[in-house]
């Protein structure tokens, strides 16, 4: 499968490795705004700088892979469907529920292989934990909760561009919640605080958030999310049930273990995605060229990139309002 | 220091055990509506049988400790600041928050030691925990998660009197992160479901609930509880800050590990409080003896037991209304 | 049982307070050469001094805890075995076979409740691997793997009385290792250093030693002592078998973990036998007064001292000879 | 750097895979004496099949990987050195003292890069572990003990040509003792038995052994091996000092975590050494490709070949004999 990187950036770097490193999948081109990054990243690859539209108009390409800002995801995925390529899309597919709607209308009319870059749903060992859960290990499912910190506060300027903590953070923790419900959620309640950088409040965003959801059956799940966690990036999963609970816990280098007069010292968890999720990385590209050859949908589409917007939303007004939002109000 | 006790139930065998381990604690009499009951452990420590009005009339009796049934504390402590006695009584005070205010009125009316139960505060982990975070060990505090689940849900005729479970079970986490916290509370925000047992729904209780607190500098809460965990009694704290994480986690009789076939397997976590809390029951004795020895306030007083209610009252009140309960709207 | 201690140092006021806790047993009386402790133990606990001689003539004294100096041991057991006294005996018996074998030819002519003071057999988590170990949970035993550092060295005059390493700390683990296999040593091989500091070695004392057993069936055990680790007593025991391998692990005060920049920080183990095996001293005092209640033998007796001597001697000469010693070498 | 492999293997196929990835090395060819399986190796990563003395003449092959069968290795290795090529071998060189003794006198003749595959000093935690000791993080180092056991016994036929389980299982071990102290052993002690497979035993062989090493300073290594461990590949080691220890401990695929009625239970060690070691192999050809680049010794050579298989050596004859036998009657 001949595969298109849009965007030569940090996450566009990941994704042309993991194509690289595929037996079937191949790296077709590079495209970047910034002509500099794309050339570089062509030439360690061996292989072109396109621009969009060549891409889009190419007979020899089959899939793209959209790594590039934030706001060119939904064109260049419209564009993507209207020319017949599968597409594998970094989250978000946009901020704004209204034209993540109409990108979903546009796939509905031209229907291909679609995928979203929800890598979490890929880890392996989240994935062990939903097998083990699916397969009756906790009994019937009752809560889930789930921690998720990153190691530092990104910068201000980025916070300004972002949609706020909700749909730039959050999002991925509501889309793994909703993934491991596996029934719709119906309520959300949300507390919120700027504890960690006055930048982020002064910018009218949170940077320490509890999240609680409720699914159709009652089931109960608390998101925790900091933006600043000094000991790493703190990835963690517990789903509790009529028979036992799960914890998905943080994942080291090593498991070398110091003891001395202070103490037993294990490793502090990995830093941030990059080494944390470099599996479900690989994972990722995996299963969208799986998905591609086996024409059968990915593990996360585009339907769940507007699900998870549509949880962000929920929890920003329940923030703003005080109050519980019930689903039934944004769909 | 001679303590009479009042209620010879469960809980007053507990103490009972703690009075007479302590160096300088003396079990003097046992009272109990239900003769029998008394009787049985009064013989068990050789001391008197008394009723309560002999107890408060007494004037060889220094403090009370009262683990009669919850309709009565009130009435105890009252009796017991009007006899000039000190007094470590089991929470609540009362159900009712107008009732415990009239407590608090008649405790300032005349002034003894009053402990009140909250064993947990005594426990040496979360005593560890709670003097690690004073230290500076985690910097400045952000969030706190409490995760509390009982083995096994308590009979429905034990629901109907109870008071619900944010009065009942909640309580003691809604004391914890206010003791932690080390200031006031100032928002409510609350999920909860009926997912254990129907009859618990059915007597218009919850068994898994997910409360949010807020407090007055912004710091967030997160306390998880349900009625049942099939491993045992779940009894965790993480508390989270500029610097780093602490946690407190659940405790085993023994550090026994089997490695096998099917994995490495550790003991579960201690079965219920009996076991859980041994350590801080005794504890909590002996802070009562040395508050009263050294005229000084205990650890935890009525003041804490009203805080505790008000509370899980506005955590009721979040549930019934969905939305953020103001702690001034109760106060 | 009425149970005089001969013997008020530091292992003699665990035994008293063991004593006095335990329901059925009562602390007759306190001796000891130095008569000013003798004296502050007995007034602790409201009980009369009395001479050596005394406590053996005494019809109201039904047992007696040895807990003198070492020397002292083998001439009271023998006196308590003639008076027809119950006796619970520290650890050795004597540092000299010879002795030693004296003293258990008396017991066999004046058969009394002998109980001997290793300890380590009543720790709780020891004895969960035993049970858990006689249940099958490993398949058959294959090997056994034992680590027993103390936290610090003992003083230049404390080795020379104490018979050295083998005979004074080893003697612990050879014990533990004959309990666990339940089937005779049949040959020891030892290596063995001074690395932690050079006064013992002057002395002639080892203070790092491997000592690796077999058994008549051909199990190997694996002993590993120093004199001194920094992070306080380490005593891990692992058996190995066809079904997997249980671990006895060290145990901390509390579960309290603090995760930080630094990485992952736990308690480190408790800091001595005082600490580590409190429970273990009130369950030997609780063995002993149910042995000479059911008329039964202790879990540890004269002959399981003997034995742990001959191992100990047998260690001895295998690292002077540099060989394999045959247990047959010296029974 | 040009890469011939010579062994087309289960161990070939790691070593081939390890090649590929590697950004600067190449897979230059494959030999086989069992064509099939050269050319189904070779096929795969579409290079030529090459018989051993096309190999060695070739002017284009600037590497050669011996992964053949054990008894072609020194010859393997002697023409790589006489040819002037750079060779990474499998261990051991020889199972024989004298014919290793004469490669090494080949090498230092027609000095080539010669790496020894040592794969375990390449393993990320044991290198972790390594640079923590080396930059004083345990102190002074005094005690060593490595755990190592195999999950199954190997076939029968296997262990008739290993040379035995010091030379084929514990050299390993030894190997990683001997680096980790740093400086020469000087005594070897040994108990053993067959209690695993007597299939085992009636080759003459063992498949339970202890292994006491001592240095030069008087440091001492235990060395734990058996042939069959239920639960996988255990692998660990502590490494023990005057200021702490450090422990290497198994390792998992995920850290997912259960806890349910029948206690905490997490993964099992992984299986075995493809999996376990396979981030070292892949470290162990770039430490090739870089010392051949650099013209500097690899992490393992043939001189540590040799030290291992003395110190196997001693082990047989210490077991045979029954004493601690001097490495200065070996060397």
């Amino acid at each position: 499968m001949k595969i298109a990187l849009l965007g030569a950036g940090r996450i566009g770097r990941v994704h042309a490795r993991a194509i690289s490193d595929h037996p079937t999948a191949e790296l077709a081109s590079v495209s970047d705004a910034f002509s500099a990054a794309a050339e570089s990243l062509a030439s360690e690859y061996g292989v072109p700088v396109l621009s969009a539209d060549d891409v889009f108009s190419s007979d020899d390409i089959d899939g793209v892979l959209i790594a590039s800002s934030t706001p060119t995801h939904s064109d260049f995925l419209e564009r993507a469907a209207r020319s017949g390529k599968a597409v594998l899309c970094e989250k978000p597919i946009d901020l704004d529920l209204v034209r993540t709607r109409h990108c979903l209308a546009v796939l509905e009319e031209y229907p291909v292989t679609c995928a979203l870059g929800f890598n979490r749903r890929h880890d392996p060992q989240f994935s062990a934990l939903k097998t083990a859960m699916d397969s009756g290990r906790i009994g019937k499912l009752e809560m889930i909760t789930i921690t998720s910190r990153d190691p530092e506060p990104p910068p201000a300027e980025y916070i300004a561009a972002s949609g706020g903590i909700f749909r730039d953070m959050s999002i991925h923790d509501l889309d793994m919640a909703a993934w491991l419900l596996g029934e719709p959620v119906t309520e959300v309640t949300v507390s919120g605080s700027c504890l960690v950088d006055p930048a982020i409040g002064e910018a009218g965003d949170l940077d320490s958030v509890l999240i609680n959801l409720k699914s159709a059956s009652g089931k109960l799940v608390n998101i925790s999310n900091s933006r600043r966690a000094c000991y790493g990036y703190d990835q963690r999963i517990e789903v509790f049930g009529s028979k036992g609970m799960l914890e998905a816990r943080n994942e080291t280098d090593t498991q070398l273990r110091f003891t001395g007069a202070e103490g037993v010292v294990d490793e502090r968890p990995q830093w941030f995605f990059l080494e944390r999720y470099s599996r479900a990385y690989a994972q990722e590209v995996a299963d969208f060229v799986a998905a591609w050859q086996e024409n059968r949908a990915p593990l996360a589409g585009a339907q769940d990139g507007l699900a998870a917007l549509e949880l962000a939303e929920a929890a920003l007004i329940s923030y703003r309002e005080g109050r519980r939002v019930l689903l039934s109000e944004i769909r």
